[in-house]
């Protein structure tokens, strides 16, 4: 068994510990109190379908047996469930059960979970206590920061708020149910990390890209604690993305342009934003950044299993649009997340919109 | 014409000032300007029918005179615009418009425009800028403290946020076209306030009702920025409601349920706050405070045209069960606000809910 690794995500008052271990959901009630979920007041268990089968029942039963007054609402699977039609029905089951302004709601699933619950905790009454209990390796990253939001037909993540948890509860077993696709989608953001602040951890992913898609528990537990770790630091130093947060979203303007038009089915966002940072590389190496950042990149991620081409079929003025809808597009000039070198990246603030167009229709071609 | 009268709502980073005075409307860009609202992304302001056939055209002219570039959002007039179905449209009109995160949200408008723009700005990109311009005498209340929010079917106010204005343009002449029923009902928060923190306020809305209730703009300011000041004193001390804020529902544990059960449509905010104080002053006596408590509190919501008198009609098993499923039932008691003199509250936290039966029985019979 892994050892259980710990660490602070600093936000002054607001700050929590993030826990990751094997068989830590068996924790769980002992965690929560330590933390000041109340006994008192009932908390609510959000969770999705797939997760429910699995894990739901093994955490209802812990918490319970920890004192604990439990209600869990499971919603379907994916994407379309970050609605606020979802917020609603969950805000009338919070209502139905009881739930108080003492009360917590407990995320146990990805980051589509996490999202939505985490918006529903910040919105109830204006905002009550929330806890973070991932089960995909994505949600590594949804779990630190507190941003949390559904979607609006129009627009991805476009309503919601900053609502920071009270712990994170990463049990790496819940992982071991994973779908593959799944768990590569998750290390695309976990290779983001290191391509944004960490050369080393970058090529540490690189050789232990085996035992990470093994789902090895020892280097799974270090991946997911180096890959919080990086975030932590970000968002410590901006908690409401002023400037440097941005930097969390290499890849991220083209990859949400590609969900945006795909979908949201075609690609899973850790692939959509993979595809995105071959292109982030390509246009650092087109701005003058060495050449090793764009092959770097483009090794780990394929080493990952995951897509390095941008479909061909998905329109390019379609994507130019979606990327204009965009939140970065601030004040009518576009920023962009480019790296200068692997570890490294700055904020571009005047990209022209005609070098995307380029490299969007370069990623089109890009050899697998 | 009344001069213009400032108060600033003192929250740290997060203050903001308070200008009442006759013909603000006109100051509208220079005021914005200088409290940071930019130019440069455009900026949405939100009404409701009512209002939009007034005072609309008024500030979106005077607004692009200052070089703002506005849109405009008219939702229908009344409590059922208080819901997520109009924020998701509401954020639909932002994004085509193009709002981005610099823009802001103006509310135009009593509370209802103003918790709803409010929670609006708060979730749109995770929270955006706010400007409010309340057309009510009620909305001196709602445009301090940033409570916003929307209703859901089975809780009002449930779903939201606290989210501060960056500032509130007051402008008098605004209030010449409300409606008599209106206007007594924001005198009766008016009235609140002075019955929680002001006892010489008290006697001063009792002596000058009738030029309050005739629309006296020297009158009308002085009351409302009393009413500004003594709200933006409580939440000064207590932004989000964790024990002194709670004053301010002084009437609004009965008036809420009353609401609720009467269908958010026989009584106004206003008038079930109204009946709301007077239980809250029987309360206080059988509860041992002096008879004047009581006798004071009848007096002056009397003489603002207020009822003071629950509607015989409404059930008091439905009023009680309304009354459990409010906020301010936590954690298994009941927490109620109760006088102990005029101008002096406090938090009650054990008052039983057979007391609160017979002062709902005691309500049917008041004599008007
Ligand atoms: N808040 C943030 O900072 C942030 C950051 C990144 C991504 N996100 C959001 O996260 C979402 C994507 O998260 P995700 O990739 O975790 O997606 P997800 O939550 O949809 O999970 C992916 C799939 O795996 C299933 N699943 C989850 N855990 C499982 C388990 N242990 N065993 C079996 N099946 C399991 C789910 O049911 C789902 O079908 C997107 O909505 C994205 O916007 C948010
Ligand atoms: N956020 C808070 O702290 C807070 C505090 C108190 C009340 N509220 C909320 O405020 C709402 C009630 O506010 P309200 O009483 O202002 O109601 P409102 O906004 O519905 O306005 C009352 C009516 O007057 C009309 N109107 C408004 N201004 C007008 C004008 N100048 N001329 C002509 N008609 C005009 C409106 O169209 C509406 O029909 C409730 O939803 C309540 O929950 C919020
Ligand atoms: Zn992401
Ligand atoms: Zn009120």
């Amino acid at each position: 068994m892994a050892g259980v690794r710990e660490l602070t995500v600093n936000l002054g008052e607001r700050s929590y510990p993030i826990y990751i271990g094997e068989g830590l959901l068996d924790e769980a009630g002992k965690l929560l109190a330590e933390h000041g979920i109340s006994k008192k007041s009932p908390l609510m268990i959000i969770t999705d379908q797939n997760i429910a089968e699995r894990h739901l029942t093994h955490l209802e039963t812990v918490l319970r047996d920890g004192g604990f007054t439990v209600t869990s609402a499971v919603i379907p699977a994916g994407e379309a469930s970050k609605s606020l039609g979802q917020l609603e029905k969950l805000v009338g089951l919070a209502l139905e059960n009881g739930l108080d302004r003492k009360s917590a709601i407990v995320a146990l699933g990805g980051g589509v979970v996490g999202d939505l619950a985490g918006f529903v905790a910040a919105s109830y009454m204006r905002g009550i206590k929330f806890v973070q209990v991932p089960t995909t390796i994505l949600a590594h990253d949804s779990s630190v920061g507190g941003k949390v939001a559904v979607n609006h037909p129009l627009a991805k993540n476009i309503i919601g708020a900053f609502h920071q948890p009270e712990l994170v509860l990463y049990d790496l077993l819940t992982l071991q149910t994973l779908p593959e696709r799944e768990v590569k989608a998750g290390l695309s953001e976990v290779v983001k990390h290191g391509l944004i602040w960490d050369a080393e951890f970058v090529t540490w992913c690189d050789e232990h890209a085996e035992q990470l898609l093994a789902l090895d528990g020892e280097t799974l537990g270090y991946a997911l604690y180096k890959g919080c770790s990086v975030k932590a630091a970000v968002v410590s130093q901006d908690e409401r993305e002023n400037d440097l947060r941005a930097i969390l979203n290499l890849g991220h303007t083209i990859g949400h342009a590609l969900e945006a038009v795909a979908g949201y089915g075609e690609l899973l966002h850790g692939e959509a934003i993979s595809i995105g940072m071959i292109g982030s590389a390509r246009l650092a190496v087109q701005l003058g950044a060495p050449e090793e950042v764009y092959r770097v990149t483009k090794r780990v991620l394929s080493r990952m299993g995951l897509p390095v081409r941008l479909p061909e079929h998905l329109d390019t003025d379609e994507i130019m649009r979606a990327l204009m809808h965009d939140k970065k597009f601030q004040e009518g000039t576009i920023t962009f997340i480019v790296p200068v070198a692997i570890g490294k990246v700055e904020i571009n603030k005047s990209v022209s919109t005609a070098l995307i167009r380029e490299i969007v229709e370069q990623l089109k071609q890009e050899a697998v």
